[in-house]
């Protein structure tokens, strides 16, 4: 029998998007999607478009919770006290909230609010498979990483642990549905249409989850993030300017880097010049190039995702298929296409 | 001293962009803003393109009405009794609402609500220039057209003065900016983007606006009217299908009707070529282009505005430049160019 | 062993569509792809996000029709010369251009020019599977039905099979990559984005293949048909105005005939409200929402596909699995989710 | 008598519009237009938006030369024999191209080619008011600054004054009208919409024209500077991330220092929260906000402008009123709203 996967809070994008992701997956039974908006609407009436026949419910933990795995995409905040609930119940979570991201509880304090489950924060593993997968495979309770921390750590893990990162600013570009579903003056068509501006600076909430990661990676720094809204949908690209400790010896030493970290990673794509966002729309790839600008001796990253798959749900599915024993690439769309040496 | 003016609801698309054309006007003082939220922020704060360096303030009719003239941009039903209100303290009005569009309280009643100051009706002026300039510069309370109304009427009145309109399909396609500021699901930036689709079917409010004005010009008929939504923040384009009581000639005598009637009309310019709504972003143009289908027999027509200049501010303030003696293009950017027997 | 397939001219939009649908495809093998440009690229150079790890050769008829089927994806004209060679070699064709879907060579003659093999048109079966399934399995040639036709035909079949359309007009809209993928002052981006406008006005080429499928289903008339170019990438609307010869009782019995109609077919999904283009983006079904007008007596009718899928590439695959007696669906996405009565 | 001018290269998209806004210039009379292609096309028909109704006239250097002043919109490298040409005629000029930009004929050789005009470089004057006004009121050969530049130096130019610029990071985004008027697989709709990418990476021809004048202004140093492609028409956003020589005491101070350095300056707005391209579309403003960030040290600054505007036409126009005494703001649009203290 296939393992039972519901939905907590389907009725924002990505959990919408894990829905249909799961209801196509061939080896999950999805059972339940509970909302706590639009109950009992379907959800093939919110999204015609991910065509998932199923109604939008009020949660009821005891109901919902008899199922093998859960995934809660709730807000930051109402997160926790429903994992823990799950938890409780034995249900193993991936949670695509901030909630179980940051290890330490008072850094979490200082960015979000007070935590609600700290006592789980140990059992969490941080759910980026090319990093974690071992430890995914066994886990309980796995955090989905952030959009912005996917794209910009897959991005730099070659560097930071090749001890190449002195410094680094991180210049991200999103597309709007990073905003979530509620509408708001910054959502409206006509704000975001023919635009692009920066928010959330100086100190936007995915930086301490950047720097807890690139820190276990090897490379202690505090790091500039900005993030930009572009006009577009989804997408989301991060800008990497890393200035190494001293300068390095050529492009091609930054080439095997790349090319030998992510030889074997289906969903990690190395191209020659920088990726577009298109390139990865609606797939759980992440597309990279690494540059050296000789002049100044940075060497310049690009990572491009598609912020509501490999930056949410896709990504999801993934930690689940590693979860439970099945094939990684299981149910979330084409792997990479053949590596960058045999393209060009 | 110049004529001085107020714009009522100014947090708005419309009446925002009506204060920033007052605001840079030559011959008129805009004196006041009022709004219904956002009261205490400044209009450059809100829209900082229009660079309108005043406050919204909170309606205070006596010293609101201190004025000269007012444009009215509230919704509809909520602007007659502000219309009331104004009229009583003798203060010319433009209303951008529909409240004052429709001639029959019924009528009115029957696609809004009851209506709240049916006694005014009478006393207004359908605010399309190009067909009631004379009663305009008498008039004390013009009615601004709807946008649809606004293009379709350009569009079509040299057809229906003719009789040459046995029965007519409009399909039209507007921006987002016409679904107003307020942020809902359908102006959210992921349901417009990379989407178009048809609302308001089979009965749209502007109808009964429409066949009012096409009566008035010989052409007594119920037409078929649908809009759609376009991924585009400023725009409308009308397509109209026209079956003429019987096959015409040939095209030249319809270029002919139309280079006729719009001769002399600063604002309606003929192409040869369908108009696109780029042509006309941000003027008071209406564009326009006329075809012969002689497979069909039908006559199709194209017209394209500026949903929120054309079709909402800047005809208010052409009106007013009407109502105040001003040279009728005053503030309002460029009048079309040179007609198209020069052009092609 | 699985079947072979080609692609021939597989560098513009539909026909790399159809490589990347082919490749991922778990019944057919993809054998090798020909462009008349960009020879020597790969497409995943071209189009990273299709991923397809295939060079682009240049033509060589005999080595590249020792396969069991062909794509032809060449412009109109360039098509049937090619298909002339491959049937000569027995390949079995679905042929994405116009040059077999009309089956009068003179009708071709007016709206395209002389037809380079007219002998074939016979043989030829227009690859709508919603009406002509059963030729379909057994044609060796197989004309891929427009993207306009497609959708504009699924939409008015039951009308026409029922004898319901007395007069139509069509008023549809498509995203740019219908343009196809030479570069040109039409589809730069600053041309194309924030505007809309008619093209094609008032003949366009696809009405002939319009009125020849709406007449084998028993509507003989003249059509009124105008497409205009809306600012997104893949996407496509029809908008129907049936007058039908009397009025018709009422919604119901519409609902009634198009549910019916369609009650079987996987890619044809009924909706109570007019669908949107992002509703079927990237997949194989026709979205269709039928309306009266109780004004005029006018049957409103809506469909929107993919112009690049249903329009094109995946209807293609759709007819190959046809061909060789595979599941309909294999390969092509998602079909529609549960009918009507059960979504509202 | 007005100055006349005549627009060389008016075919493209800045050359069009300086000729839009000469044409409506109160104290300009635009005599002549030229264009390399389109020849006998009036720009009315090209850009029916500009209303301009000249025809675009073959080069006939004797008799275009007649004029007080040209603006020069060719390619790089092509303009420098025509300003040659047209000074040798006592044209004052200002050209749109890089040729005159960069005062060393050697870097000039290193990022273009061999300069064709080399004696002329010591006559040209940068021309940002905001730094050269009064070289410009009496230059011959004003070189319009590139759109990257312009945002880029305004951005910078209060830091570099002061010393505080140690090293810095541009990330610039521009919509896709920078590219050009040429149709090309980049600026088609399909290729740009949807999607965002860097280019030019890592050495951008604009890097040499930044460096030249931040030495001028003190900060002599190597910048690292990328530009990304956003899917918008005209619009330009710089992201620049400062490292100063030492920790700043408070974010006061920086914005003192910007508003001191900007407080007569009527096109350089500033903001507390980040600029949006939306914010300064279609004027000749520079909207600019000042950050720190006191985790790292570093400051922050965005910079906005239009690309076609402020970017090339508008500023060249500012430059015309300048060199011939007139206001500096007539006829390129509104100037700023009133400074921030009021505002916020």
């Amino acid at each position: 029998m296939p393992p039972s996967v519901s939905v907590f809070g389907a009725a924002g994008f990505t959990g919408a998007l894990t829905a249909r992701l799961l209801h196509r997956h061939p080896s999950f039974e999805l059972r339940a999607l509970t909302a706590r908006a639009d109950q009992g609407r379907r959800l093939d009436d919110l999204y015609p478009h991910h065509r998932v026949p199923l109604e939008l419910e009020e949660l009821d933990v005891d109901r919902h919770a008899e199922v093998d795995a859960a995934v809660v995409a709730y807000p930051h905040g109402a997160a926790a006290p429903l994992v823990d609930e799950l938890r409780a119940r034995r249900v193993r979570v991936v949670d695509l909230s901030a909630d179980f991201r940051l290890h330490d509880p008072d850094v979490y304090g200082r960015w979000y609010r007070e935590h609600q489950a700290p006592d789980l924060l140990s059992d969490a593993v941080y759910g980026l498979p090319e990093r974690y997968r071992e430890q995914i495979r066994g886990a309980d309770l796995v955090a989905n990483p952030g959009c912005y921390p996917t794209a910009t750590l897959l991005a730099l893990a070659p560097l930071a642990q090749a001890g190449l990162i002195d410094d680094v600013v991180i210049d991200a570009k999103s597309g709007v549905s990073g905003a979530g579903r509620a509408p708001s003056e910054k959502t409206h068509f006509v704000s975001a249409d023919e635009n692009i501006n920066a928010y959330g600076v100086p100190a936007h909430r995915h930086i301490p989850e950047i720097e807890q990661e690139l820190a276990a990676l090897g490379a202690e720094l505090r790091i500039t993030f900005v993030p930009h809204l572009v006009p577009l949908d989804q997408g989301e690209l991060v800008s990497c300017y890393v200035t190494p400790p001293e300068a390095l010896a050529d492009r091609d030493d930054l080439d095997d880097l790349y090319a030998e970290a992510y030889a074997d990673e289906p969903f990690v794509e190395l191209a020659d010049t920088p990726p577009g966002v298109r390139d990865v729309r609606e797939t759980n790839i992440c597309r990279i190039s690494v540059h050296r600008d000789s002049r100044t001796g940075r060497v310049i990253v690009f990572g491009a995702i598609d912020n509501l798959w490999k930056g949410a749900a896709s990504q999801a599915v993934q930690n689940l298929n590693l979860m439970f024993g099945l094939p990684e690439d299981e149910g979330i769309g084409p792997v990479k296409s053949r590596a960058r040496e045999v393209v060009s």
